[in-house]
Protein backbone atom coordinates (compact mmCIF):
# COMPACT_ATOMS: atom_id res chain seq x y z
CA UNK A 1 0.00 0.00 0.00
CA UNK A 2 3.13 1.88 -0.02
CA UNK A 3 2.92 3.33 3.14
CA UNK A 4 5.63 4.75 4.66
CA UNK A 5 5.98 3.46 8.60
CA UNK A 6 9.38 5.22 9.34
CA UNK A 7 8.04 8.72 8.91
CA UNK A 8 5.03 8.55 11.49
CA UNK A 9 6.52 8.29 14.50
CA UNK A 10 8.19 12.04 14.31
CA UNK A 11 5.20 13.07 12.86
CA UNK A 12 2.81 12.01 15.86
CA UNK A 13 5.43 13.42 17.92
CA UNK A 14 5.64 16.88 16.60
CA UNK A 15 1.93 17.41 16.94
CA UNK A 16 1.77 16.06 20.50
CA UNK A 17 4.52 18.50 21.54
CA UNK A 18 2.74 21.48 20.02
CA UNK A 19 -0.56 20.17 22.12
CA UNK A 20 1.99 19.18 25.11
CA UNK A 21 2.79 23.43 25.13
CA UNK A 22 -0.84 24.18 24.59
CA UNK A 23 -1.53 22.42 28.04
CA UNK A 24 1.35 23.93 29.92
CA UNK A 25 0.27 27.49 29.15
CA UNK A 26 -3.36 26.83 30.10
CA UNK A 27 -2.06 25.26 33.48
CA UNK A 28 0.63 28.14 34.12
CA UNK A 29 -2.55 30.73 33.42
CA UNK A 30 -3.83 28.55 36.52
CA UNK A 31 -0.98 28.12 38.38
CA UNK A 32 -1.05 24.27 38.30
CA UNK A 33 1.72 22.40 39.03
CA UNK A 34 1.22 19.39 37.45
CA UNK A 35 3.24 15.87 37.77
CA UNK A 36 3.30 12.98 35.24
CA UNK A 37 3.76 10.33 37.38
CA UNK A 38 5.03 7.02 35.25
CA UNK A 39 5.80 3.32 36.27
CA UNK A 40 5.56 -0.15 35.34
CA UNK A 41 2.17 -2.17 35.92
CA UNK A 42 1.70 -2.41 40.16
CA UNK A 43 4.91 -0.55 41.09
CA UNK A 44 2.48 2.07 43.90
CA UNK A 45 1.26 5.26 41.30
CA UNK A 46 -1.96 5.02 43.01
CA UNK A 47 -1.20 4.15 46.35
CA UNK A 48 1.58 7.55 45.92
CA UNK A 49 -1.70 9.58 44.84
CA UNK A 50 -3.65 8.47 47.82
CA UNK A 51 -0.53 8.88 50.16
CA UNK A 52 -0.46 12.75 48.18
CA UNK A 53 -3.89 13.75 48.92
CA UNK A 54 -3.67 12.61 52.33
CA UNK A 55 -0.89 14.24 53.29
CA UNK A 56 -1.40 17.76 51.74
CA UNK A 57 -4.79 17.64 52.67
CA UNK A 58 -5.99 21.27 53.66
CA UNK A 59 -3.11 22.76 52.49
CA UNK A 60 -3.17 21.87 48.64
CA UNK A 61 -6.20 21.81 46.48
CA UNK A 62 -5.45 18.72 44.33
CA UNK A 63 -6.86 17.11 41.04
CA UNK A 64 -6.23 13.86 39.34
CA UNK A 65 -6.02 12.73 35.95
CA UNK A 66 -6.23 8.57 35.64
CA UNK A 67 -4.51 6.99 32.74
CA UNK A 68 -5.56 3.48 32.43
CA UNK A 69 -5.98 1.02 29.11
CA UNK A 70 -9.00 0.02 30.27
CA UNK A 71 -11.33 -0.40 33.72
CA UNK A 72 -12.02 2.41 36.41
CA UNK A 73 -10.60 0.97 39.11
CA UNK A 74 -7.88 3.35 40.20
CA UNK A 75 -10.33 6.23 39.68
CA UNK A 76 -12.69 4.96 42.21
CA UNK A 77 -10.23 4.33 44.88
CA UNK A 78 -8.96 8.22 44.23
CA UNK A 79 -12.76 9.30 44.28
CA UNK A 80 -13.28 8.14 47.49
CA UNK A 81 -11.26 11.01 48.76
CA UNK A 82 -13.61 13.70 47.59
CA UNK A 83 -10.67 15.20 44.77
CA UNK A 84 -11.72 16.15 41.26
CA UNK A 85 -10.82 12.88 39.61
CA UNK A 86 -11.06 12.32 35.34
CA UNK A 87 -10.57 8.53 34.41
CA UNK A 88 -8.47 8.06 30.41
CA UNK A 89 -8.93 4.66 28.84
CA UNK A 90 -6.61 4.35 26.04
CA UNK A 91 -8.25 1.30 25.33
CA UNK A 92 -5.10 -0.46 24.17
CA UNK A 93 -3.16 2.63 24.16
CA UNK A 94 0.19 1.63 26.11
CA UNK A 95 1.06 6.02 26.73
CA UNK A 96 -1.34 8.69 27.63
CA UNK A 97 -0.39 12.02 24.90
CA UNK A 98 -0.98 15.53 25.15
CA UNK A 99 -4.34 15.26 23.29
CA UNK A 100 -5.85 13.33 25.90
CA UNK A 101 -4.73 14.94 28.79
CA UNK A 102 -6.22 18.50 27.23
CA UNK A 103 -9.24 16.71 26.69
CA UNK A 104 -9.46 15.37 30.78
CA UNK A 105 -8.22 19.14 32.22
CA UNK A 106 -11.59 20.07 30.27
CA UNK A 107 -13.42 18.32 32.39
CA UNK A 108 -11.55 19.75 35.26
CA UNK A 109 -12.39 22.86 37.30
CA UNK A 110 -8.97 24.37 36.47
CA UNK A 111 -9.15 27.44 38.74
CA UNK A 112 -10.08 25.76 41.97
CA UNK A 113 -6.94 23.07 42.12
CA UNK A 114 -3.41 24.05 43.01
CA UNK A 115 -1.76 20.60 41.56
CA UNK A 116 -2.63 18.26 39.39
CA UNK A 117 -1.10 14.66 39.55
CA UNK A 118 -1.69 12.66 36.25
CA UNK A 119 -1.32 9.07 36.65
CA UNK A 120 0.03 7.31 32.70
CA UNK A 121 -0.20 4.41 31.79
CA UNK A 122 1.67 1.20 33.78
CA UNK A 123 4.66 0.99 31.19
CA UNK A 124 8.47 1.91 31.57
CA UNK A 125 8.67 2.32 28.03
CA UNK A 126 6.74 4.39 26.04
CA UNK A 127 4.72 7.12 28.25
CA UNK A 128 8.68 8.46 28.58
CA UNK A 129 8.57 9.61 24.99
CA UNK A 130 4.99 11.43 25.39
CA UNK A 131 5.48 14.63 26.73
CA UNK A 132 1.84 15.88 28.05
CA UNK A 133 2.30 19.19 29.33
CA UNK A 134 3.79 18.59 32.76
CA UNK A 135 6.18 20.43 34.42
CA UNK A 136 7.76 17.47 36.27
CA UNK A 137 8.67 14.06 35.44
CA UNK A 138 8.48 11.41 38.37
CA UNK A 139 9.45 7.64 37.97
CA UNK A 140 8.16 4.87 40.21
CA UNK A 141 10.10 1.91 40.44
CA UNK A 142 9.24 -0.84 42.90
CA UNK A 143 11.61 -2.67 45.16
CA UNK A 144 10.78 -6.14 43.39
CA UNK A 145 11.16 -5.06 40.20
CA UNK A 146 14.54 -5.55 40.88
CA UNK A 147 17.98 -2.87 40.74
CA UNK A 148 19.05 -3.91 37.00
CA UNK A 149 16.09 -1.97 35.62
CA UNK A 150 18.34 1.60 34.88
CA UNK A 151 20.47 -0.69 32.58
CA UNK A 152 17.24 -2.08 30.84
CA UNK A 153 14.93 0.85 30.66
CA UNK A 154 17.25 3.86 30.13
CA UNK A 155 14.92 6.18 28.54
CA UNK A 156 12.27 6.60 31.77
CA UNK A 157 15.35 6.79 34.13
CA UNK A 158 16.83 9.67 31.86
CA UNK A 159 13.69 11.91 31.41
CA UNK A 160 12.74 11.58 35.62
CA UNK A 161 13.38 14.53 37.61
CA UNK A 162 12.69 12.32 40.86
CA UNK A 163 12.98 8.23 40.96
CA UNK A 164 10.85 6.90 43.40
CA UNK A 165 12.16 4.12 45.21
CA UNK A 166 9.14 2.19 46.50
CA UNK A 167 7.75 -0.66 48.40
CA UNK A 168 11.35 -0.21 50.90
CA UNK A 169 9.34 -2.17 53.23
CA UNK A 170 9.95 -5.61 51.68
CA UNK A 171 13.68 -4.59 51.23
CA UNK A 172 14.50 -7.53 53.90
CA UNK A 173 12.71 -10.43 52.00
CA UNK A 174 14.41 -9.05 48.69
CA UNK A 175 18.31 -9.37 46.11
CA UNK A 176 18.08 -5.51 46.02
CA UNK A 177 21.38 -3.59 45.78
CA UNK A 178 20.46 -0.05 46.49
CA UNK A 179 23.93 1.32 46.20
CA UNK A 180 24.10 -0.05 42.38
CA UNK A 181 20.90 1.19 41.81
CA UNK A 182 21.65 4.73 43.07
CA UNK A 183 24.63 4.44 40.83
CA UNK A 184 23.15 3.10 37.91
CA UNK A 185 20.41 6.03 37.84
CA UNK A 186 22.63 9.10 38.58
CA UNK A 187 25.12 7.69 35.60
CA UNK A 188 22.31 8.31 33.41
CA UNK A 189 20.84 11.18 34.97
CA UNK A 190 23.28 12.84 37.71
CA UNK A 191 20.82 15.75 38.33
CA UNK A 192 18.16 13.18 39.40
CA UNK A 193 16.42 13.57 43.00
CA UNK A 194 16.18 9.67 44.35
CA UNK A 195 13.85 9.36 47.05
CA UNK A 196 13.13 5.46 48.96
CA UNK A 197 9.66 5.43 50.17
CA UNK A 198 7.10 2.73 51.17
CA UNK A 199 3.54 3.81 50.34
CA UNK A 200 2.43 1.24 52.65
CA UNK A 201 4.26 1.65 56.23
CA UNK A 202 5.06 5.83 55.04
CA UNK A 203 8.38 5.47 54.81
CA UNK A 204 10.02 8.75 52.96
CA UNK A 205 6.72 10.54 52.44
CA UNK A 206 7.75 13.69 54.11
CA UNK A 207 10.62 14.26 51.32
CA UNK A 208 8.42 13.64 48.82
CA UNK A 209 5.49 15.71 49.95
CA UNK A 210 8.45 18.55 50.67
CA UNK A 211 9.67 18.08 47.43
CA UNK A 212 6.42 18.34 46.11
CA UNK A 213 5.63 21.91 47.93
CA UNK A 214 9.03 23.47 47.68
CA UNK A 215 8.49 23.28 43.40
CA UNK A 216 4.95 24.57 44.06
CA UNK A 217 6.26 27.65 45.59
CA UNK A 218 9.34 27.66 43.47
CA UNK A 219 7.68 27.97 39.94
CA UNK A 220 4.08 29.79 41.63
CA UNK A 221 5.37 32.12 44.51
CA UNK A 222 2.75 35.01 44.62
CA UNK A 223 0.13 32.05 45.14
CA UNK A 224 1.89 30.40 48.27
CA UNK B 1 2.27 15.89 5.00
CA UNK B 2 -1.16 14.05 4.56
CA UNK B 3 0.11 11.14 6.57
CA UNK B 4 -2.41 8.80 7.53
CA UNK B 5 -1.66 7.90 10.73
CA UNK B 6 -5.30 5.29 11.79
CA UNK B 7 -4.12 2.90 8.82
CA UNK B 8 -0.98 2.20 9.89
CA UNK B 9 -1.57 -0.08 12.69
CA UNK B 10 -3.45 -2.20 10.46
CA UNK B 11 -0.53 -2.42 7.52
CA UNK B 12 1.64 -3.35 10.33
CA UNK B 13 -0.13 -5.84 12.25
CA UNK B 14 -0.83 -8.01 8.89
CA UNK B 15 2.47 -8.02 8.00
CA UNK B 16 3.80 -8.90 11.25
CA UNK B 17 1.59 -11.84 10.91
CA UNK B 18 2.74 -12.79 7.47
CA UNK B 19 6.15 -13.24 9.40
CA UNK B 20 4.57 -14.80 12.19
CA UNK B 21 3.17 -17.97 10.10
CA UNK B 22 6.97 -18.05 7.96
CA UNK B 23 8.82 -18.24 11.53
CA UNK B 24 6.04 -20.61 12.86
CA UNK B 25 6.69 -23.15 9.33
CA UNK B 26 10.55 -23.20 9.87
CA UNK B 27 9.85 -23.88 13.81
CA UNK B 28 7.71 -27.03 13.48
CA UNK B 29 9.69 -27.76 10.20
CA UNK B 30 12.83 -28.67 12.91
CA UNK B 31 10.00 -29.83 15.47
CA UNK B 32 10.89 -26.57 18.09
CA UNK B 33 8.15 -26.21 20.17
CA UNK B 34 8.02 -22.44 20.64
CA UNK B 35 7.41 -19.93 23.96
CA UNK B 36 6.49 -16.18 24.00
CA UNK B 37 7.04 -15.38 27.41
CA UNK B 38 5.38 -12.04 28.25
CA UNK B 39 5.36 -10.26 31.65
CA UNK B 40 5.79 -6.43 33.64
CA UNK B 41 9.36 -5.44 34.02
CA UNK B 42 11.02 -7.54 36.79
CA UNK B 43 8.07 -9.93 36.88
CA UNK B 44 11.22 -12.66 36.76
CA UNK B 45 10.88 -13.67 33.12
CA UNK B 46 14.41 -14.49 33.09
CA UNK B 47 14.56 -16.43 36.44
CA UNK B 48 11.69 -18.40 35.11
CA UNK B 49 14.56 -19.13 31.90
CA UNK B 50 17.26 -19.73 34.02
CA UNK B 51 15.19 -22.48 36.27
CA UNK B 52 13.40 -23.61 33.30
CA UNK B 53 17.42 -24.39 31.81
CA UNK B 54 18.45 -26.32 35.00
CA UNK B 55 15.27 -28.60 35.44
CA UNK B 56 15.06 -29.72 31.92
CA UNK B 57 19.25 -30.43 31.53
CA UNK B 58 20.28 -33.32 29.77
CA UNK B 59 16.39 -33.67 28.89
CA UNK B 60 15.50 -31.09 26.49
CA UNK B 61 17.38 -28.88 24.23
CA UNK B 62 16.96 -25.35 24.76
CA UNK B 63 17.61 -22.25 22.73
CA UNK B 64 16.98 -18.66 24.23
CA UNK B 65 15.73 -15.22 22.52
CA UNK B 66 16.22 -12.14 24.51
CA UNK B 67 14.10 -8.87 23.91
CA UNK B 68 15.01 -5.69 25.60
CA UNK B 69 14.88 -2.38 24.70
CA UNK B 70 18.47 -1.61 25.65
CA UNK B 71 21.26 -3.82 27.19
CA UNK B 72 22.54 -7.45 27.24
CA UNK B 73 22.03 -7.76 31.00
CA UNK B 74 19.51 -10.97 30.82
CA UNK B 75 21.53 -12.19 27.96
CA UNK B 76 24.58 -12.90 29.77
CA UNK B 77 23.08 -14.64 32.51
CA UNK B 78 21.35 -16.68 30.38
CA UNK B 79 24.70 -17.37 28.29
CA UNK B 80 26.77 -18.76 31.16
CA UNK B 81 24.17 -21.57 31.52
CA UNK B 82 25.71 -23.16 28.12
CA UNK B 83 22.43 -22.69 25.82
CA UNK B 84 22.53 -20.68 22.80
CA UNK B 85 20.99 -17.32 22.98
CA UNK B 86 20.49 -14.69 20.90
CA UNK B 87 19.66 -10.79 21.98
CA UNK B 88 17.13 -8.77 20.01
CA UNK B 89 17.69 -4.58 21.28
CA UNK B 90 14.60 -2.98 20.33
CA UNK B 91 16.30 0.72 20.49
CA UNK B 92 13.34 2.25 22.21
CA UNK B 93 10.52 -0.47 21.10
CA UNK B 94 7.70 -1.73 23.25
CA UNK B 95 7.52 -5.20 21.98
CA UNK B 96 9.14 -7.95 19.77
CA UNK B 97 7.41 -8.60 16.43
CA UNK B 98 7.89 -11.47 14.32
CA UNK B 99 10.61 -9.66 11.97
CA UNK B 100 13.08 -9.15 14.50
CA UNK B 101 12.18 -13.00 15.81
CA UNK B 102 12.61 -14.27 12.15
CA UNK B 103 16.22 -12.77 11.82
CA UNK B 104 17.21 -14.10 15.66
CA UNK B 105 16.16 -17.05 14.36
CA UNK B 106 18.66 -17.30 11.73
CA UNK B 107 21.27 -16.86 14.02
CA UNK B 108 20.44 -20.03 16.25
CA UNK B 109 21.13 -24.02 15.41
CA UNK B 110 17.71 -25.07 14.85
CA UNK B 111 18.39 -28.83 13.88
CA UNK B 112 19.88 -28.97 17.33
CA UNK B 113 16.64 -26.83 19.35
CA UNK B 114 13.69 -28.89 21.00
CA UNK B 115 12.37 -25.65 22.38
CA UNK B 116 12.51 -22.20 21.99
CA UNK B 117 11.90 -19.76 24.99
CA UNK B 118 11.39 -16.41 23.83
CA UNK B 119 11.80 -13.95 26.30
CA UNK B 120 9.90 -10.70 25.32
CA UNK B 121 10.48 -6.66 26.43
CA UNK B 122 8.67 -6.37 30.09
CA UNK B 123 5.80 -4.98 29.14
CA UNK B 124 1.88 -5.99 29.87
CA UNK B 125 0.41 -4.47 27.59
CA UNK B 126 1.62 -4.34 23.37
CA UNK B 127 3.88 -7.47 23.30
CA UNK B 128 0.50 -9.21 23.11
CA UNK B 129 -0.79 -7.82 20.04
CA UNK B 130 2.21 -9.20 18.11
CA UNK B 131 2.18 -12.93 17.55
CA UNK B 132 5.76 -14.06 17.14
CA UNK B 133 5.55 -17.26 15.72
CA UNK B 134 5.46 -18.65 19.07
CA UNK B 135 3.00 -21.96 19.90
CA UNK B 136 2.06 -20.79 23.16
CA UNK B 137 2.22 -17.80 25.42
CA UNK B 138 3.35 -17.70 28.97
CA UNK B 139 2.65 -14.75 30.90
CA UNK B 140 4.26 -13.95 34.59
CA UNK B 141 2.20 -11.78 37.09
CA UNK B 142 4.29 -11.07 39.78
CA UNK B 143 2.61 -10.82 43.39
CA UNK B 144 3.32 -7.04 44.10
CA UNK B 145 1.92 -5.87 40.82
CA UNK B 146 -1.31 -6.32 42.65
CA UNK B 147 -4.26 -9.03 41.95
CA UNK B 148 -6.23 -6.03 40.07
CA UNK B 149 -4.15 -6.59 36.76
CA UNK B 150 -6.22 -8.69 34.89
CA UNK B 151 -8.72 -5.50 34.74
CA UNK B 152 -6.57 -3.06 33.93
CA UNK B 153 -4.67 -4.44 30.96
CA UNK B 154 -6.96 -7.56 29.90
CA UNK B 155 -5.64 -8.42 26.72
CA UNK B 156 -2.45 -9.96 27.86
CA UNK B 157 -4.83 -12.27 30.33
CA UNK B 158 -7.57 -12.68 27.48
CA UNK B 159 -4.22 -13.99 24.88
CA UNK B 160 -2.53 -16.34 27.50
CA UNK B 161 -1.91 -19.85 27.47
CA UNK B 162 -0.96 -19.86 30.83
CA UNK B 163 -0.50 -17.59 33.98
CA UNK B 164 2.49 -18.07 36.11
CA UNK B 165 1.65 -16.16 39.40
CA UNK B 166 5.43 -15.31 39.99
CA UNK B 167 7.01 -14.66 43.67
CA UNK B 168 4.84 -16.81 46.16
CA UNK B 169 7.72 -16.74 48.05
CA UNK B 170 6.11 -12.74 48.66
CA UNK B 171 2.84 -13.36 49.84
CA UNK B 172 3.46 -13.30 53.70
CA UNK B 173 4.30 -9.98 53.42
CA UNK B 174 1.70 -8.90 50.83
CA UNK B 175 -1.99 -7.86 50.24
CA UNK B 176 -2.84 -10.33 47.57
CA UNK B 177 -6.08 -11.40 46.79
CA UNK B 178 -5.10 -14.99 45.27
CA UNK B 179 -9.21 -16.17 44.72
CA UNK B 180 -9.98 -12.57 43.60
CA UNK B 181 -7.20 -13.02 41.28
CA UNK B 182 -7.92 -15.99 39.52
CA UNK B 183 -11.50 -15.16 39.36
CA UNK B 184 -10.77 -12.63 37.33
CA UNK B 185 -8.65 -14.11 35.13
CA UNK B 186 -10.42 -16.81 34.67
CA UNK B 187 -13.51 -14.47 34.02
CA UNK B 188 -11.53 -13.04 30.82
CA UNK B 189 -10.32 -16.27 29.78
CA UNK B 190 -12.04 -19.92 30.85
CA UNK B 191 -9.19 -21.83 29.44
CA UNK B 192 -6.27 -20.44 30.50
CA UNK B 193 -4.06 -22.92 33.14
CA UNK B 194 -3.13 -20.65 36.52
CA UNK B 195 0.35 -21.74 37.99
CA UNK B 196 1.57 -20.35 41.37
CA UNK B 197 5.35 -20.42 41.61
CA UNK B 198 8.48 -19.22 42.94
CA UNK B 199 11.81 -18.88 40.91
CA UNK B 200 13.54 -18.20 43.60
CA UNK B 201 12.48 -21.10 46.18
CA UNK B 202 11.25 -23.14 43.39
CA UNK B 203 8.00 -23.84 44.72
CA UNK B 204 5.22 -24.69 41.63
CA UNK B 205 8.16 -25.51 39.04
CA UNK B 206 7.73 -28.86 38.55
CA UNK B 207 4.05 -28.39 37.21
CA UNK B 208 5.54 -25.71 34.70
CA UNK B 209 8.06 -28.30 33.45
CA UNK B 210 5.60 -30.78 33.44
CA UNK B 211 3.16 -28.49 31.45
CA UNK B 212 6.19 -28.00 28.94
CA UNK B 213 7.10 -31.03 28.16
CA UNK B 214 3.50 -32.39 27.90
CA UNK B 215 2.93 -29.65 25.69
CA UNK B 216 6.01 -31.16 23.25
CA UNK B 217 5.26 -34.23 23.56
CA UNK B 218 1.66 -33.31 21.91
CA UNK B 219 3.02 -31.35 19.10
CA UNK B 220 5.98 -33.44 18.49
CA UNK B 221 5.00 -36.94 18.98
CA UNK B 222 7.74 -38.85 16.69
CA UNK B 223 10.76 -36.71 18.36
CA UNK B 224 10.10 -37.51 21.97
Amino acid sequence: MGIKVLTIKESVLGANDVNAERNQRLLDKHGILTINIMSSPGAGKTSLILQTIDGLRGKTRIAIIEGDVASTVDAARVSEQGVPVVQINTAGGCHLDASMTGQAMNALPLADIDLLLIENVGNLICPAEFALGEHRRVMLLSLPEGHDKPHKYPLMFTEADVVLVNKVDLLPYLDFDMAGFNEAVTGLNPDVRILPVSCKTGEGLKEWLSWLEAERVRRYPRQT
